[in-house]
């Protein structure tokens, strides 16, 4: 099969938004909505590296859109277009079924269009670049926390590290943090909500230790937050209690939940959202005038995930 | 080094354009020129597959922006800016200089933003996306080419396939061809000239066979081209001459010129153009009603550029 047959056959889809034109052409043409700024993110997953090497296509396709929705989300945008760059080992009819469906039906979900992309051939790997818009000025930026916000995380932390551990250890996660894994849910929804409220908002990519900082030093302020405010699901819980290892929650990486900053004017405000969307939403500490990132209760220093 | 300092030194830039924010958030915010419609693509090299395994780190660099560039002047449109995934077996920060500065020039000849980027460990590949902007309505589609139009290329044909045949063979390419094949030349001035002009255009990068094909399809015409009209550089003439393989400039890809459709009133205009640019631009055939490519003078298939 060659390039056009697979793209035809694969990944030519219906549009959802005003595409003048779409896959198929040297470039996609789309329009802009007037008074919106448009917003775009890449980012690249590898196996081996992002996955373990045994991963579904479906699950692979649904966290490779996933983590750059989780982008698109952390500037409270609405999204709307995609470009895949897809690079496999071999032409896999039965993969890339698998692969297309799953990533079709993840777009479907927020009426994302795929407007290009690329099919090379190489070890497996898949660069997604998002598209989407925000109303002029109205983006949660990483530089707004102002002193005496205070700090929420969404949902739990951890969960997806975990497994990854587990996994690498030649262990068996849990389903519900394989999930977290394989599957994280951005928050768009959230971080729209949010518009409006949140002075600083950032998605955790890098572990919460890591991203909590970009907020900090592009918003030129520091922060104090209690370890035990960190919102835990059970079995992260029960492996912290076990090991002390708080690290898998600061440090672990791949949560693609949010954390944000607001005034305290907006506590009741937050709840009503928290209800409204069924997503936990937790005070993790307060934005402070002092520089740097204190960590209350953790006697050690964690490793950041490094890309290299 | 960290993802964040590598970015810091190599990869934040200053901005030629309305970014309200580029390199260093979640995302970046670029403004929309009003009247204008975006146009986007995306195209990914790989070591080995695009670029053979001992190309300098600034061939690849110029190699990987230079053929998005040259998708985008396919539209007509102009290029504002672009994303860059980088996967990298190792961190080698000579390697990156030599990448960033090599990019960095190209991307200031024609005021191109860096907006975002990732960059992951892995087989060494570059996946660049490149948004840029054409006036509403007047994009150069593959769409538009009409029964009678004159077919135009480029400069010459075959030169950069050439180059990596003699590569591929062990052989030593000439200069002038290796050129062609590590740094083309995006025809961004030659296809904004044309816009108003050509009815369809395309870039030649599987070849003029397979992308006038793309034209012919898209756009429900035929076409007859003579084969002594395909312009062809002194190597290639001499190669062509001795072993009769037409098939390295109809199918060998590679050359990132353009292949339009005019109307016969606009030879003259043309001639104008070519003097301006300095490009020479020749007249290869015609479009036809009669559907699929003939090609006068070629007594054989070419086996295309297939992906997989």
């Amino acid at each position: 099969m060659n390039e056009f047959k697979l793209i035809e056959r694969y990944f030519n889809w219906a549009c959802y938004h005003s595409v003048s034109l779409g896959v198929g052409d040297d470039c996609a043409i789309i329009d802009a909505t007037p008074n919106t700024q448009i917003v775009t993110s890449v980012d690249t997953l590898i196996e081996g590296v992002h996955f373990p090497k045994n991963t579904s296509a479906a699950d692979i396709a649904y966290k490779a859109l996933a983590v750059n929705l989780s982008d698109l989300a952390a500037m409270g945008a609405t999204p709307k277009y995609f470009t895949l760059a897809l690079t496999l080992p071999e032409l896999n009819e039965a993969w890339l079924s698998e692969f297309s469906d799953a990533l079709k039906q993840l777009a479907a979900e927020y009426q994302l269009d795929l407007i290009g992309g690329d099919t090379t051939k190489g070890a497996l790997s898949i660069t997604i670049n998002i598209i989407g818009e925000v109303e002029t000025g109205k983006a949660l930026l990483r530089s707004g926390a102002e002193v005496d916000d205070l700090i929420y995380v969404s949902n739990t932390l951890g969960d997806a590290a975990y497994a990854w551990q587990q996994i690498e250890q030649g262990g068996t996660p849990s389903d519900f943090c394989l999930e977290r894994f394989n599957r994280p849910t951005a928050r768009v929804g959230l971080a729209q909500a949010l518009v409006g409220m949140a002075n600083a908002c950032i998605d955790l990519s890098d572990g919460l230790e890591q991203d909590l900082s970009h907020i900090l030093k592009h918003s030129k302020v520091g922060a104090t937050i209690n370890i035990d405010a960190i919102p835990l699901s059970d079995p992260v819980s029960v492996y912290i209690n076990t090991t002390q290892d708080w690290c898998i929650a600061l440090a672990g990486g791949d949560d693609y939940e949010l954390c944000f900053t607001v005034p305290k004017t907006y506590v009741e405000a937050l709840k009503t959202i928290e209800k409204n969307l069924g997503i936990a939403l937790t005070k993790i500490g307060v934005i402070t005038k002092d520089l740097g990132l204190d960590i209350k209760g953790l006697n050690k220093t964690c490793a950041s995930y490094q890309h290299f």
